[in-house]
């Protein structure tokens, strides 16, 4: 097992009702910026809630942040904070929200000239405002991590930032909130979720049985939980709550610790979302057996253990087996009801070319933190997937 | 799932050397007491590696606290915090050396007359002095959590506490701190963390796929890990880091979330341990199987799920399979040189008809936090261990 530090402060208020906490978890005399999405949750009463919950303090809204959310949207709060004196961001959505508002919250207070510096040149992030969240969407995580994914219109770039300053407060989780999604919404959850463990887990053996199993027992609860969701007519509680429960566990860090990460999937799916504007999770649903099958003989042990334990793929030769683990994890996205392919979504080598040469152009030769993955893997890996 | 409450602010260093971090974790101006044990950091050098690293802070020592730490051995260091203006305390050592620090911040700031309370009579725990932990044995999980167990001595009373005040602030762990101990106090640990796994994971279902696989995996790791602690030479790495972050996962409060804890087997094993002074770890293993057994019935279905996940019992009855179950689990314990009978220790019915009694004098009917262990249970099961 490798060296690691592991930190993560963040309160989780879990299950239906919770919402009744909180009041008592806001600091007192907190002038609150409510920063929420497209306005769902004025139909679905979650907006009701926060608000019935947030009386004896004064608060402000900022609406309408969308997914795969811009730095460009963010700058209208900057100015709401300033003026109003703002002191506590409350992010009540999914992903995409609690993202915009951990931007907003290290924008809030950046020295810079130019807050995209934090993204676009990982500027350090050297105080934030305190978040909470009111969690609505189970799927990227970010309700108890210190990433934010921002996108830039102007440059089509969609590129991470880190820091323990936005680290949540406190997050809400309450399995109901989930309930008025559209059903492609908590697949595409699955999906996220289910394959950041896999960035986490499917790379290289350090001798790590307790990660390993943690990481297996998410993508065995990921399946599981996301053919009921396909199947159950109506949301059912315990199977949102399943849901809920492990894509947050799925990216706290606590399957990090000591292993060797990729998030190559993630880089890659990353640029044809910015390009061709893919929902995030079927970017990834594409890329990763791409990458697997690339990678399939440096990390052949990994794909091995995960093909047993996973998915009881136990006879054949390693590249039988390893073709039955690829092919399993494929079909149970289509399973899901997501295509896989990029001509499914009209994409073809122009983009892969474009994708490539870009990377090339920011001074990269291979990507994903192990650095194991260079531009020519990522050129045929992509136009295996065409 | 249950509803929950999650909250676990413990900042993780783990992996060797990782000592050198210990300065920069300490607050500034820090006047430090440095707890530890029986001396034994003195012969492996741990104790002159923790001195090292506190150069340029004030600090004073407060040795000698023994496994099953007592009150009486702990009120010598509130005389000297008095004095010396202690701020932090830095506890050395293994379970035994937490608890106490963690029972020496709570008193050393508790208002009462008398600090025992906070034990005896569960006082609230308004404040205490921040703690920061180097772990030098693997098991109880007190680096990572907010529990302790003392002893009184005067009245041979074994009890736990628990506050979110004592979480340390921060816990180093290097596996290589656990290469000089004798082989039975490893054991001791991977028999402790394993009981603290069955406590929050055995008991009744409810629908909560990830804790119980998480579970799962933390119990299939020890007995893998116990295992080639038994078997090794000398000590390896890796066994040792994977022992020493299992147990830790083991009481983080991650495995409880949402699920329904029992906690029997400790409280019952606790009275073992304060009437005949039996190892902690030897004690729980008397009393597992015996409540298991009792509990059959009511706890069939955890007991089946795990007899076939941990232990690959699949075929039989549903007796046969429990029967199987519980006679592997006790066997493991065997296994790890570890007996298991109360005759093994000359421990007879009057001991057994004195607990009962205790539990009846503290005017309690039932134990366990489900309340389903009546008094009549502890008997029988106790009786069926003789």
């Amino acid at each position: 097992m490798d060296n690691f530090n592991f930190y993560n402060p963040v309160k989780i208020l879990f299950g239906k009702g919770k919402i009744t906490e909180l009041s008592d978890n806001l600091p007192e005399g907190a002038k609150i910026l409510f920063v929420y999405g497209g306005g769902s949750i004025k139909k679905n009463g979650i907006y009701n809630q926060v608000v019935d919950n947030l009386k004896g303090f004064e608060f402000y809204e900022y609406g309408g942040i969308k997914p795969n959310p811009s730095y460009e949207s963010c700058l209208g709060a900057l100015d709401i904070i300033k003026e109003k004196g703002i002191n506590f961001l409350l992010a009540v959505g999914g992903g995409s929200v609690i993202d915009a508002t951990k931007f907003i919250a290290a924008a809030a207070l950046y020295e810079g000239n130019d807050p995209w510096d934090i993204v676009g040149k990982g500027a350090e992030v050297k105080d934030a405002l305190p978040i909470g969240v009111v969690l609505t969407l189970p799927a990227t995580g970010s309700e108890m991590n210190i990433n934010s994914v921002m996108t830039k219109k102007e440059t089509a770039e969609k590129l991470p930032f880190k820091s323990q300053k936005v680290y949540p407060r406190f997050s809400i989780l309450d399995p109901e909130y989930s309930f008025s999604l559209p059903k492609r919404q908590i697949i595409n959850g699955v999906i996220d979720a289910f394959i950041h463990v896999m960035e986490q887990y499917l790379t290289y053996p350090v001798d790590s049985p307790v990660q390993d199993r943690f990481a297996e027992g998410v993508l065995l609860t990921l399946i599981e939980e996301g053919r009921k969701a396909v199947a159950n007519e109506k949301p059912d509680y315990n199977n949102r709550a399943n849901i809920m429960w492990a894509a947050t566990m799925a990216l706290n860090g606590i399957l990090a610790v000591g292993v060797k990460s990729c998030w190559a999937t993630h880089a890659i799916g990353h640029e044809l979302t910015a390009l061709h504007g893919l929902d995030h999770a079927v970017s990834l649903t594409i890329v990763l057996p791409g990458l697997l099958d690339k990678k399939r003989n440096e990390r052949k042990e990994k794909i091995l253990q995960y093909g047993e334990r996973v998915w009881n793929i136990t006879e054949g030769t390693d590249d039988e087996r390893i073709d039955k683990t690829i092919e399993k994890t494929e079909s149970f996205f289509n399973e899901l009801g997501v295509k896989t392919r990029l001509r499914d979504y009209n994409i073809g080598t122009d983009t892969v070319d474009f994708i490539v040469n870009r990377y090339k152009n920011r001074g990269l030769s291979a990507i994903g933190l192990q650095k194991d993955i260079s531009l020519d893997d990522v050129k045929e890996l992509l136009m295996a997937r065409l």
